[in-house]
């Protein structure tokens, strides 16, 4: 919801293009590659999580990669969405460079997220990960309230590693998921989803300038779990599993173990059955939208 | 070099097979599934790595699910030899317990290495990330040296975060990368690999108690990036992202960015015009255990 005021934005500026379509360019095997046409982010990367799952369906696994599409919104969807189909589902995307490589004090690479997600039946275990350890949403929203962040998120103009949100947006130095290691994951996922995309890459974005992805290039795999063992047995085991985990010893008693996905289905619940909380300025930007006036007269 | 005696101490307890060699249980598509009979880590993990090219040649992806192996020593190793060979290489392993799930005290998930390696024919990217932020061989490595490590690698027992790394090894509270994100990572990981390959989870491997890795499960993926582009165009993008990347602004005008791998490829070279620098110590375990004393008894 938050996103649909820059969405509007996005297709009044010609950065979405709302009757681009996914293209199928080629095919070999168990994958397929896609021309997005800059259409609906959301729309483009459901009929590819679609696609790859229809190739897992016959080769066990399935590969679609996409360029030239636009953002996907929340990422964790599409991995998600996969799962609930009973298949693994992994995607990635690149994006235009937004946190400093490690060693640089400047953006010089996406946040790049990345979605696994596994076909739990008594409930997905999904992780959506970009690769900044904060979002700079998440720093707003810390700094309006008043908070330092829980751990340190980047470093302050001096160089120094910092919790206080403010330093951060200040010197734009957010700091790479694990330091070192989220910059390395982000870089070579940029180059993997162009590689194998024919698509752009981070910094062909930086040098287009349209925003936030795009013309990014994505991933989306399907790997079928029941191919070499029973569905009973692959949930009994994955049961298991996540029961032992949730039950590891926890720091506070009144705040047991989660594995990931299991909170964001109890506050899915939540929403499906009393509705979502929207914020009121967001709401607000959505209806005159949505009434023509603002940026809709540029949408058909 | 290291790990060569406790190979040998595994070897002789009857935890790692040396005649067990991978077999073939099933096969979809591009997809194999194969039993290690607890044979040698790295001639397995070598072996699917091949069969992974090997079904990418005809499919465009291959995966190779095997279960029930042993410890693959450098995880990168697979992912960059899968690179080596021109392909996209992505592989991970689940392990025993070593670090503790977001939110617990205790050791409840693995480190669960993820590895992923891009063809550049200039220098290969590679990425072999451990989902803790440092090994438990790290925090030793500078207590000995009366260091503080870098960045905060986990908790003391009073569970305020630290950079002292004997408070770390006394709570055995390690950190995992990037937080709640290696530990989601981490979870989602094992429950991958365990469920395509049909073999142990890390708390299976928990309960069996048998070292480092026994009876681990490991997943292979090779990737053609020349099936929707070509190698030319391909090649120009990876080493036009790697030089902006590496030419990002620097901290320290000393320390340029480097992509990972880089600095491996320069230290490799090194080393084999030089020579491997091998600590004393390991270099008299390891000819005691050649020359038949201490451990080798029990190998042929």
């Amino acid at each position: 919801m938050n996103r649909i005021p820059r969405f509007a934005e996005y297709v009044s500026k010609g950065w979405i293009n709302i009757k681009g379509k996914p293209e199928l360019l080629k095919a070999k095997g168990a994958a397929e590659n896609y021309d997005g046409h800059l259409g609906i982010g959301i729309t483009n990367a459901l009929f590819c999580s679609e696609r790859a799952m229809k190739l897992a369906e016959v080769h066990g696994i399935g590969l679609v990669a996409l360029k030239n599409t636009t953002h996907w919104m929340r990422g964790g969807t599409y991995a998600w969405k996969i799962a609930e189909a009973g298949y693994i589902g992994i995607s990635w995307i690149n994006t235009e460079s937004c946190m400093p490589m490690w060693g640089s004090d400047v953006k010089s690479v996406g946040n790049n997220p990345f979605c696994i997600a596994i076909p739990r039946e008594d409930g997905q275990i999904v992780v959506d990960m970009a690769m900044s350890q904060y979002a700079y949403g998440k720093l707003g929203v810390y700094r309006l309230a008043g908070k330092k962040l829980p751990y340190p998120g980047g470093f302050d103009k001096d160089g120094n590693l910092t919790d206080d949100p403010g330093a951060i947006e200040d010197s734009m130095r957010i700091l790479p998921t694990g330091y070192w290691k989220g910059s390395s994951l982000a870089i070579a996922l940029d180059l993997a989803a162009a590689a194998i995309s024919g698509g752009l890459c981070g910094s062909d974005m930086d040098d287009n300038n349209n925003g936030s992805c795009t013309g990014c290039s994505q991933i989306f795999i399907a790997i079928d779990p029941y191919m070499f063992s029973t569905k009973e047995d692959v949930q009994t085991m994955l049961n298991r599993r996540v029961s032992i985990a949730d039950s590891a010893h926890p720091i506070d008693l009144k705040h047991p173990v989660k594995c990931p996905g299991e909170s964001t289905i109890a506050r899915r619940r939540k929403s499906m059955s009393e509705g979502v909380q929207v914020d009121d300025t967001i709401w607000e930007q959505v209806c005159s939208i949505a009434e023509g006036k603002s940026l809709s007269g540029h949408i058909e």
